[in-house]
């Protein structure tokens, strides 16, 4: 008898393994599916509903089939037990049921109205899986993909604008969407529809900061396959990878916000430490993201021990190479969430970084590996999350649908969206020497889609029920806009009549020919860079490159001559032209690939780390070192003396 | 007061999400450190202690760092809760605590004696992860990549003996450990150190089954470095990677033996069943892994749909491809858990037929992403497991050390072994021609370390208490294997004469050019492969290959005349050269690839997929999909009439 318990709770396991097996397997089967989509809409030229939106719909079925057609197998789960002894919920906890010591984890609070809701199906349970899994598994190859892919030229050339839509912008959205959702939840306050709930203002600007956060994905994949006006799809891009870290710390700030006494009072103190908070979490997450990419940079940077000890170097092992940098960007997502700073942002910018100075020192195959791996990877777990948005409206058990803050939430995100974009494009205009048309402003409006950022905000915490209110409002805007205004992009473009097929190499060298014409070429670049940021530049290109990478001038030539100690030490002999005496074939390699680089972008410098033997150009990939958007400042400093030519080869 | 309830229990929250941050940046580093010490290695040549065994050490510090210096924080958790009204235990349970209702989660069974040891530490509790994620994460993309790049044409010369080693070898391997293992228990019952325990017979079986798992790892990375005699590699390797799959299967078909009454007594029928069992799921698992397989080569066949629909070639989007190729072999994997089978034998299978027929339709692009993924994350998958094992001494809560019993597992482990080897290569060496010299069984029965497997198997069950000290036991066994054995394989091949520095496609070209030489070639090849695989092979040339690859003769010209219209449906364009006339540039480059290839494997056929335009060959990679081993017996079928030759470009 006792080896049939025995037996009986084997079993028991076993099952619990297959039952993991299938959940997993619901995903596969729906990506599998998504990415068959994908291929028919790729072949028919289908958009009006963008691959997301159609993982979004498979997802949608098989949440409702997973509902009403599985059976409800756990009769037992619906009933509550009450412990006096305990005061609070510990994370484990041991109970001894008929003379066996079981160990249970804690998982939620849930609300009492929502107990019945967990009568049976184990199957729904099991597919909601846990949000951690959100942002320590699936959000952090998309947003590393975001930054290690940046077209920096681009980006600085537009950073002021960025800047002003993704800070300032955010922070209005996030303001105009509370109030108003402020107004509506005093409205149902006033007929009774939230009886003994807790809804104050913060609770409002903390759904308001969650909506705040635009996705990049849909709109942007659209605008790459039809290659729309670079200033346009840069403008959208750098707005919504940078207002989703704004999003996500404001959205942090805002639910750590705790006033002293009456919570819907105004507390000075309390807001300048939320305000304090913002900030001291937002420059910690970029320090952290940015040193870890330092890190790796140095390490990959082997030219560097190379002349110290007899390392060889790292890039003659290109799966080390690849696992270390995959490892490292990891970590600086892991290390600033354990130390309580965001990972996101810490990954968003630790993928900048990456891609401004340890790109440069990895060997090509390393350089596609990690490309093909994080792009690979950004992929999957993009699907991943549409797919699940989509089965989690129907197998989320602790749905609050109210209709009257749903009207008031689609109200306030396109009220907020308005309020973001035209005054401050407004404003903007009147520092831009290219302006932004009022096309680009409708567009830019257009395309404030709410997408995995919000959705994963959203799916954080809800445990109260206002939160769980606000997630399925959020979930239901999700769904709506990128639907409606994912699949009405294509239209759109056409109707507002903005150019596409446009190549930015192209659009690049159009520009820098004619600037060289016109001969007055710096005028514009300084114009809409800031100062802060060619003081930055020209630090960045005499210190930190020749220190991090083998590109840049030797430090010799760039640090004061009390300094040409330690300056030989730091520097990689590659910058002397050392290296190139024993790697004759190679430089053949890269001086065919060089000629064709430099064809290609007519005012781009000859990339220098491709004079290194680990280091043979990707093509025209390279074109995103364009180091900081300044080529025609960087003309100049090409002619510095003692920076080697090609031509010194032995 | 009610804010500042809801405010702590944010924060509690957000402390979840730091900590499981924690335990992830703990294996983050310890694997960037082991891929540090990797790359050391590979500096200084170190090989006394290899990767594997420098990554447990790691592990092994970190595992006493963490149980030693981390506060116990948890104090409640030691405590055990009376439950009257439950009678078993239910996989979720709702707990009502000071007025709110809190959801646990199952976790596992604790025996009485290890409920003190769950006083404290919450940190180690969290260490030692779901053994779900080794069977559902980890092992996966190992056993996979054992699959994937298995050397077809070596392994089918030695099939025979690769076969008996794994399933003869391992059932005596089972039984034999199981018979020594009662002895010392009987003992142990003797002594009265077992009292109140349950272990029988089957219980030692199982114990056997598990630690009959030899690990592929250690020794074929030093045996691929050293680049060892071809055979022996193809031995080893061939019989671990198989070896693993019917422990698996044996296990699993071990402990859902049932006999009706006396557990002591043996059950004529209950043991039929348990063998039934064995054939049935290793056959199962060996038909859904080929059947995802054939399916994924299908799919990504794309001149089939090619010329019914307007189709373009999935291999135009190496994305999507890599996506499907690596879903539907995830999914293999999960379905033949969802199934009640053995995912790790499905795997591992679908492994080797898709290196069979889908590597052949992918693009040259598919497929060096394919390869570099699995690559990738088999060394990642590995590094973790070992690091686990590593740490999992320390953070084990339930360890149970028996002296006796380990004592007892040593023994039966390397008797169980040499009575593996031995009897066997003794009885092999009658029916090869090529026989099995003493040294190379020398250095098989002191390769037989434990690994990943043997501790997954282990670590699967660990609820009751014979299951813990089996636990136990299995974990000192592969810490002594993999230090021991594995650090002392270099200077073992020295000691045994055993020749290093062969290369596999030199070594088959020699032998080639001898049976040309001898122009009675055939014989060799026909002994040693058996007429079953002869069948097999014409079977599959003929009709397998053309429908799912772009390779073999046209079907027209292989299937019976009635057979035409269906056969010209279904026989790849590229099958009649059809293809060529638009792809010239791709030829030209093809066929310098190619005569290369044919230079380097010379009596290998050339590769019929480089004709197409997707795959372009990947250098001698391909070497690998060079069918079955029976190039003697291609080159006939080779001048069949109706192949198109390359030079029928017009």
């Amino acid at each position: 008898m006792e080896k049939l318990k025995k037996y009986a709770s084997l079993k028991d396991e076993d099952q619990f393994y297959h039952e993991g097996a299938v959940e997993l397997l619901v995903f596969n089967f729906l990506l599998i599916l998504t990415i068959l989509t994908i291929w028919l809409f790729k072949n028919h030229r289908f958009r009006f509903l963008h691959e997301t939106g159609g993982a979004m719909v498979y997802g949608l079925v098989m949440g409702l089939i997973i509902r009403y057609a599985t059976k409800t197998s756990d009769v037992e789960s619906g009933t509550v037990y009450e412990c006096e002894k305990l005061k609070s919920g510990p994370s484990s906890l041991l109970i001894n049921i008929t003379n066996q010591v079981y160990e249970y984890q804690y998982k939620r609070e849930i609300s009492h109205h929502n107990v019945n809701a967990h009568q049976g199906n184990a199957m729904l349970q099991k597919m909601t899986f846990d949000p951690s899994i959100f942002f320590n598994i699936l959000l952090p190859p998309i947003i590393f993909h975001a930054g290690y892919s940046l077209k920096k030229r681009h980006f600085f050339r537009n950073l002021g604008s960025i800047l002003t839509y993704a800070f300032l912008g955010t922070a209005i959205s996030c303001i105009v969407i509370g109030l108003i959702m402020y107004g509506f939840v005093k409205a149902m306050v006033h007929i009774g529809q939230l009886k003994g709930w807790e809804f104050h203002f913060t609770d409002c600007l903390f759904f308001g900061s969650l909506m705040s956060a635009t996705d990049p994905v849909t709109v942007l994949a659209i605008f790459h396959e039809l290659h729309v006006d670079t200033d346009l799809y840069t403008l959208l891009f750098g707005e919504s990878v940078l207002n989703d870290a704004v999003a996500i710390v404001l959205t942090y700030s805002i639910s750590i916000y705790s006033p002293k006494e009456n919570p819907n009072a105004f507390d000075a103190a309390a807001f300048f430490q939320s305000v304090g908070n913002f900030l001291g979490i937002f420059a910690g997450s970029f320090a952290m993201g940015s040193s870890y990419a330092v890190v790796t940079a140095l390490i990959s940077f082997m030219a560097f021990f190379q002349h110290l000890t007899k390392f060889t170097k790292l890039c003659d092992f290109p799966m080390l190479e690849t696992g270390l940098f995959f490892l490292l960007s990891w970590s600086a997502f892991l290390s600033a969430e354990a130390a309580g700073l965001t990972g996101i942002v810490a990954v968003l910018f630790c993928g900048v970084t990456q891609a401004h100075y340890t790109y440069n020192n990895l060997s090509s195959d390393s350089k596609m590996r990690t490309k093909q791996l994080f792009e690979f990877m950004n992929f999957l777990a993009e699907n991943v999350i549409f797919c699940y948005m989509g089965l989690a409206l129907f197998t989320f058990q602790n749905h609050i649908f109210n209709p009257l803050f749903i009207v008031g939430a689609f109200v306030a995100v396109f009220v907020a969206r308005a309020c973001n974009i035209y005054p401050l494009s407004f404003l903007l205009n009147f520092g831009r020497k290219q302006k932004i048309p009022m096309n680009f402003q409708h567009m830019m409006m257009f395309s404030g889609l709410r997408g995995a950022i919000a959705f994963a905000l959203a799916i954080r915490d809800t445990q109260s029920q206002p939160k769980q209110m606000m997630f399925t409002t959020a979930l239901l805007i999700v769904f709506f806009t990128v639907w409606v205004f994912g699949g009405g992009t294509t239209p759109m473009l056409t109707w507002l009549q903005i150019r596409v097929g446009v190549d930015p190499d192209e659009d690049m060298k159009a520009e820098a020919a004619s600037q060289s014409a016109s001969n007055l070429d710096k005028n514009t670049t300084k114009a809409e860079s800031a100062w802060l940021f060619r003081v930055w530049y020209a630090f960045d290109h005499r210190y930190l490159k020749p220190i991090l990478t083998h590109a840049g001038p030797p430090l010799t030539t760039t640090l004061p001559g009390w300094c040409n100690p330690v300056a030989r030490l730091l520097t990689s002999p590659s910058a002397y032209g050392d290296q190139l005496k024993n790697e004759d074939t190679d430089c053949i390699i890269n001086s065919d690939e060089l000629t064709e680089n430099y064809e290609a972008s007519a005012h781009m410098p000859v990339p220098a780390q491709d004079r290194t033997g680990c280091s043979q150009a990707a093509g025209k990939e390279d074109i995103r070192e364009g180091d900081l958007g300044l080529g025609a400042y960087e003309l100049q400093l090409e002619h510095t003396p003692g920076r080697p030519q090609l031509n010194s080869v032995a």
